[in-house]
């Protein structure tokens, strides 16, 4: 019998029942509202997921978000003592407000906290997505242990969030974290975000077709007719376990370039553990020690021992985890 | 009257008088050992500067730097209630350790805290000078007010330290703050930390000779016979100062970078602050309007209003202020 499940156990013995107590964390995407109800050891009692439909005005999110909130307290088997959201936008924590998110284009500096924390009397903690899923693996998943974690999310993009000292960075006004922003070749590609040679140009889905377009008319042509399907991560993975060189060449250029940001911030911010998630890392195998290779290349030889380079594990729990973990600590 | 004077008059009125309460701060060179008794406004009251010499042992060093302690604690017109120490090199500011220091080769895992307080029978701490350089600006210098700060030591490296959320981020094991290799180009030129494409090969003092390298064969000629010096930022500044074409342009080279690296600071850690120290900023009428420019051009439009590049304000006191900051937050 575990110590935990001992204690219960005395405690119902001597007639009094030891209330577990937990958090509700709530992850809001631009399509889907996932909610669970976690303990303090981050482990998710009830995990639910919703489509949130095609009205995404921040009084109908935030009705739906009170209706998850009431319905997880009523199922709890023991006391839900706060919650925490994550919200796809620039967040400003401090005053609990949602300035802007590109996937919620209706809201514009939502007290997302105090509508919450009024309607549900629960003491409530607003902040960007991204920011607690990497709360919850620093806490929970493959961070665990070390105080210093950057989360890179692989997808259309580099998403991020940063955990230093043990605690989510911010930054000035909540910009911290867009990772996907460091610049990796100061004349290079134009990026959506006004920059240029952005790394998420470099190291997300859509760079796969940039180094496409630069190979040898032959070798281009011979690449299309193998692909069954779009020019994607996942069709060039297929081909590349199936050995086709051309794919994994890309996979190459593109472990590379991943491999010299993840190395830009190792010499920057002296951080040495990397969590990766997104769509992507289920090409694990076809990027991850050439990316390790490739940052190692572009540090102090001092560090090669240091760098820890490792899967994301929460998967979808991971926002709702973090989420709750933010909770608890408002209430410490 | 200031309400400070006032209750100290009121203190001296009643019989009692009210000592003024200073920190010792330490800032050791690599060929200078700076000292000086600050109070807690940060004003520095006595300040003293010496050659170390040749010898430059852990063993010497720290009976120097106990001597220097125990000078000012002797002409304090008050109690100096703490020290702070900033050493150039990897410290372990956890264990307070010197780890080691290119400056002072012979230092090897020394346990200077420990040496320091048994000695002085005084609270210590050590840390990495340019953290301390940077904690001095960020409380009492240009960037105070501001809970994100990033000092950039512009000389033949680029040296840097992050305030960030109104304390020294140091990283896993005192590496956090070595802006200077942050990867602007990636496959670029060739760098002692064994990486390449790192920022202080683009935008510190021997960038100047790699930018006149690149220059058309006459125009680097024409260049040569009007510098009537060594090529460097102070000859370049002159002849850029008298209207010089070609120095114009390679300080516009050089500011085009700095506004890249400053700008993959600001997308990444979402820090606006930048404090520029280093003996480059004496030309700063030559580069900062245009490092600002190329910082914009590299980051979201919606950034502009918020970046804020100022020059050091605390010259050669800086670190001798922030080592007495950290040693007041420290028995505070």
């Amino acid at each position: 019998m575990s110590l935990r499940r001992y204690s219960r156990a005395l405690c119902i013995e001597s007639g009094e029942e030891m209330a577990e107590k937990f958090a509700i964390g709530i992850d809001l995407g631009g399509t889907n509202l996932k909610s669970g109800l976690v303990n303090s050891s981050g482990v998710v009692a009830h995990r639910h997921s919703m489509p949130i439909g095609d009205d995404k005005s921040s009084s109908r999110i935030i009705d739906l978000i009170i209706g998850e909130i009431d319905r997880l307290r009523k199922g709890a088997a023991g006391d839900a003592v706060a919650a925490g959201c994550g919200i796809p936008g620039i967040v400003d924590f401090e005053r609990g407000f949602v300035e802007s998110s590109p996937n919620l284009p209706k809201w514009h500096d939502v007290a997302a906290r105090d509508l919450l924390s009024v309607a549900t009397k629960l003491p409530i903690v607003v902040d960007n997505d991204a920011n607690l899923h990497a709360l919850g693996e620093q806490r929970f998943g493959a961070g665990r242990g070390h105080k210093n974690v950057i989360l890179l999310t692989l997808g259309t993009g580099i998403g991020g969030g940063l955990i230093l000292d043990d605690k989510i960075f911010r930054g000035d006004n909540g910009f911290a974290g867009e990772v996907g922003h460091l610049i990796v070749e100061a004349e290079g590609l134009p990026c959506a975000c006004g920059g240029r040679g952005c790394w998420e140009r470099y190291a997300a889905s859509h760079a796969f077709q940039t180094y496409a377009d630069k190979l040898p008319r032959e070798e281009r042509n011979q690449l299309c007719l193998s692909l069954k399907d779009d020019l994607n991560p996942e069709s060039l993975a297929r081909l590349a376990h199936a050995q086709n060189k051309t794919a994994i060449k890309l996979w190459k250029l593109f472990a590379g370039y991943l491999g010299v940001g993840i190395a830009s911030l190792v010499n920057t911010l002296g951080v040495f553990t990397f969590v990766v998630g997104g769509g992507i890392v289920k090409a694990w195998d076809l990027f991850a020690d050439e990316a390790r290779s490739s940052a190692l290349s572009h540090t102090y030889k001092a560090h090669a021992d240091r760098l820890i380079l490792k899967k994301a594990e929460l998967g979808n729990d991971a926002g709702v985890i973090g989420a709750s973990a933010l909770a608890f600590d408002t209430v410490r």
